[in-house]
Parts: structure tokens; C-alpha cells; sequence
């Protein structure tokens, strides 16, 4: 980490820095955020603040409000040109027992991590044995019970294998362990309406955008494994590593086709 | 909180004890224990440390050994003679991303907090809206992704309402928020399997040991609201608050029983 700041205070000591009463820790009881920074700038940043405050609302937590986050998020942006920012929110300090204290200040932690290399070469995925369990009222956002991804992602290690594709209980395809789904249908794109799990990806809703500039159809609907069967393209999304095309699964293969490589041009254009 | 020991160490400032990058934090990757201190000793230990190996092996967490735990919680229980013995176990401090790196050492966050007075009184519930989702993995054991059960007893204030039950996504009834959930009818019990959700009390074992002692019947099985509407009593486990009788669901009462009467006696009779 180059920088972590606490509840807007420079971290002498990111080993030491946390309550061990944060719900946090103890409930997974809050949200994240995981940026790309690049050219001094956020990407996307009212996005994330907006899902942010989004996933707020749903859990009870006090949002601390766009002034507060961005000028913090301006300062870690004054430490590094490019990287990746995370921010932490949890509900904050509280007493021992599952309901929250009245009047908790939640915590805000923003730490600041190198870059990761943004390639645009076709991946290879696989299919996860874990499956996301249901839950309409936690769907969509970025909360921080994320037992399932951790370990979905601990299912292989394999470096030639870029990403995990999940399904939830009942069989959907929902997204890859830290991106989501995107398929072509000839001119028009398909990606899962996450009304019962997953992130409502910032990159996500971009590439949704980009998609009505470029007069590009896309249907948010269920989504089964079936569906990759007629795709003429597959790719992903996350905010960190853009878009990638999904170019094999399981000796299944696609080309990384025009529509991906239209949609990337619009992303990059747009930066 | 009357004392904490992280890894080992007596925490001098358990408000900055924990690391930004504890995947405790992060993910709720983790387990935990809550156990009731009296008369020097921890009740039901063996069971308790029992649940945490085996969710260790569930996550792939490195279970620090029981000689180990042992020790560091005696330390705790020369701190006092009663209370309540809290224990975080989580995977530990990783780098950024799902992915657990290898050869991490889990991080052993102990607390000792003020006993809870233990009643016997017979106690009002209530339904909860929050559902719990399904995911047969995780099913059981005491892990940290804990915001189904935030939110659940985040819906009720009213100190009348001592606890809240809870369906899962497809509606059966699984457990409270912080207990497991016995009906009896006639002279056997049932309690739900828990095969997609909830967490195998260590209680809920203690209850269903000492009912084969007493010669009643315990029927692990799929419960459904209903069968509330034919139970002659209902009662409700946890490790800390012990065996309580429900007596008021919305307006619906059962009586404090003697099927519940004899098995807190034998629990009483254990200790």
C-alpha cells in the first residue's frame, strides 16, 4: 500500500489502525469501492460515490457525503498519478451483538495501491463450483460479505486462467468473481439483471452507456450458462481492469470480436 | 471490553489493533466464537473450538490448533471469572483482491466482554423481513459475513421483542437472529437441518445431547412456519443467553412447557 488514510488521517501504521470492535471486521458490516486511478483523476468516480451511497441507504449506514469523500479522494490523488484506490466503509465502532448502536460514526479507509497493468489480450475463464446465494435485498450493491468470491477465486491457480464465471443457487449465470458478464446476440448485448445477486458493476453501467452512443441494444435479463452457447462474443467488466474479452471456457472459444473492440474504443475515447 | 489479546499479545489500544488489510475487514473472511465465561471456565469449550475447526476447513483457513486456542483463552479467563469470551478468527492479512495469498497467517482477535444477565423468563419474538440466503457451503458454520443478521435485528427497537425468527429466501423457518429455534410436539423436539443456512449452535448440540439423555426424540428437519401453528412449545437456543422459552409470536402464545423445563434443568444440572 503507498498510502492509507483513516477516518481522514494519514496512517503512520496501516498494521495497526482498525477497533477490533469494528462491525466491520466482526460482520463484514459495510461496503468498499475498488478505483482505478489514472492520470491523476478517479475513473468513474461519481459512479462509485453514487453505488456507494446507493449501498448506504440499503444497509442503514450514514453516507459522509460527497464533499468529504471526494476531498479525501483528492488527496490520495495528490500521493500518486496512477493506481488503484480502495475506499472501506463500515458502520463503524459498535458494541459486541449483531444490531447496530444508534448514532455509530462509520469508518472510512482509502488506501492506495499500485497500478495493475491494463492489458486488452483475450482471457481465458473457467466455471466456479461455488455458487452465490440469493438475496434481493443485498443485490447490486458492494457490501463486504464477500465470502463466496474469496472463495471462488481460491478454486484455481492456475495463471493462464484470468477469471471465474459464477452461478447462483438456482443455476443463473450471474458474473466472474470480480467483474460482470457481457454477451453479443449479434448487434445487441446481454448482461444478467443481478435481481437477486451480484454487483451492479461501475464499469457495468458504463459500458450500458456507451452502448446507447454507439446505438448498440442491451437487454438486462436472466442470464443461464446456455446463453454463452449463442453468444457471438463474451467479455467482462471491472472498473480496475476495463474490458476484456472472454476468448475460451472449458475448450469453448470466441473471437475477441468488433462489438467488444467497439466498446473499448468508446471506454478509451472517453477517458 | 474488559481485555483483548491479538495474536497472542495483550492489545493495549484495541482501538488501533487491526490492519487495513485484514481480510477479516475486507471480506468478512473469517470465523468467529461466542462463548459464556462462568466460574473460571468456558462453557461447552470443546464444542466451540469444534465449529471453528470445522469451519476453518470449510474456508481454508489454517486452524491455529487447539493447543494453542486453549491457552490464550485460560490467559482470558484469569481476567475474570465470568463474562462473555469472544473469538475472531480471520484468514489474516492479505494483499488487495479476493484471492487469498498463500502461507498467510490467520489473525486471533480474543475479548472478554461484561456477562449478560441470563433469564429464564419466557420471551415475545417477532418475524423478521430480512431473509437468509441459501448456500450450502456455507451452511453451519459461524462465519464472519454477518449483514443478513445486522439487518434483521436492525428492524425492531421495542425492548419487549426479545428476538426476531427468520425464513430463507424460500421460506422456511431456519433459526433466530442469534438463536437457534426447537419446537416441541408431544414429548419430541425438531429443530430445522440447516442445510442451506443458519449456524449450528453449539447450544443447539448441547440441546440435542441432553434430549437423548432424557429419552426424547430431536428431529433434524426442514421446519416451515406452519409448524409453529401445531407446536406445544417453542423454545430458542444460544450459547450466551442459554435455553428461553417463546411464549408470544404476533399475538400467538404458547406456555412456558416441561418438555423445555426438564431440558433446562439438565443443562443447569451439566454445568
Amino acid at each position: 500500500m503507498l498510502a492509507v488514510l483513516v477516518n481522514g488521517v494519514e496512517c503512520v501504521n496501516p498494521a495497526q489502525a482498525i477497533s477490533v470492535a469494528d462491525r466491520g471486521l466482526n460482520y463484514g458490516d459495510g461496503l468498499f469501492e475498488t478505483m482505478r486511478l489514472q492520470r491523476g483523476r478517479v475513473k468513474l468516480l461519481d459512479a462509485h460515490l453514487a453505488r456507494l451511497a446507493l449501498g448506504c441507504g440499503r444497509l442503514g449506514i450514514d453516507y459522509p457525503g460527497d464533499e468529504l469523500l471526494r476531498r479525501e479522494i483528492a488527496h490520495m490523488c495528490s500521493v500518486a498519478d496512477a493506481g488503484i484506490l480502495k475506499l472501506v466503509l463500515t458502520r463503524g465502532v459498535g458494541s459486541r451483538g449483531y444490531r447496530p448502536n444508534d448514532n455509530v460514526a462509520p469508518t472510512r479507509i482509502l488506501s492506495l495501491h499500485a497500478s495493475v497493468p491494463v492489458a486488452n489480450a483475450g482471457i481465458r475463464v473457467r466455471w466456479c463450483d461455488m455458487r452465490l446465494s440469493r438475496n434481493s435485498q443485498l443485490a447490486g450493491i458492494k457490501h463486504l460479505n464477500r465470502i463466496e468470491q474469496v472463495l471462488a477465486q481460491n478454486e484455481w491457480r492456475d495463471p493462464a486462467i484470468e477469471e471465474g464465471l459464477m452461478l447462483d443457487s438456482e443455476g443463473e449465470l450471474v458474473c466472474a468473481t470480480a467483474a460482470n458478464v457481457f454477451i453479443v446476440r449479434g448487434h445487441e448485448l446481454a448482461t444478467s439483471d443481478l435481481r437477486y445477486c451480484g454487483v451492479r458493476g461501475v464499469l457495468r453501467g458504463e459500458v450500458i452507456r456507451l452502448a446507447g452512443t454507439l446505438g448498440i441494444a442491451v437487454h438486462e435479463e436472466p442470464l443461464w450458462p446456455e446463453d454463452l452457447e449463442t453468444a457471438s462474443e463474451v467479455f467482462i467488466t471491472n472498473a480496475v481492469r476495463g474490458i476484456r474479452s472472454v476468448i475460451e471456457l472449458d475448450g469453448r472459444r470466441w473471437p475477441a470480436g468488433s462489438v467488444t473492440d467497439s466498446l473499448r474504443s468508446a471506454l478509451e475515447a472517453d477517458a
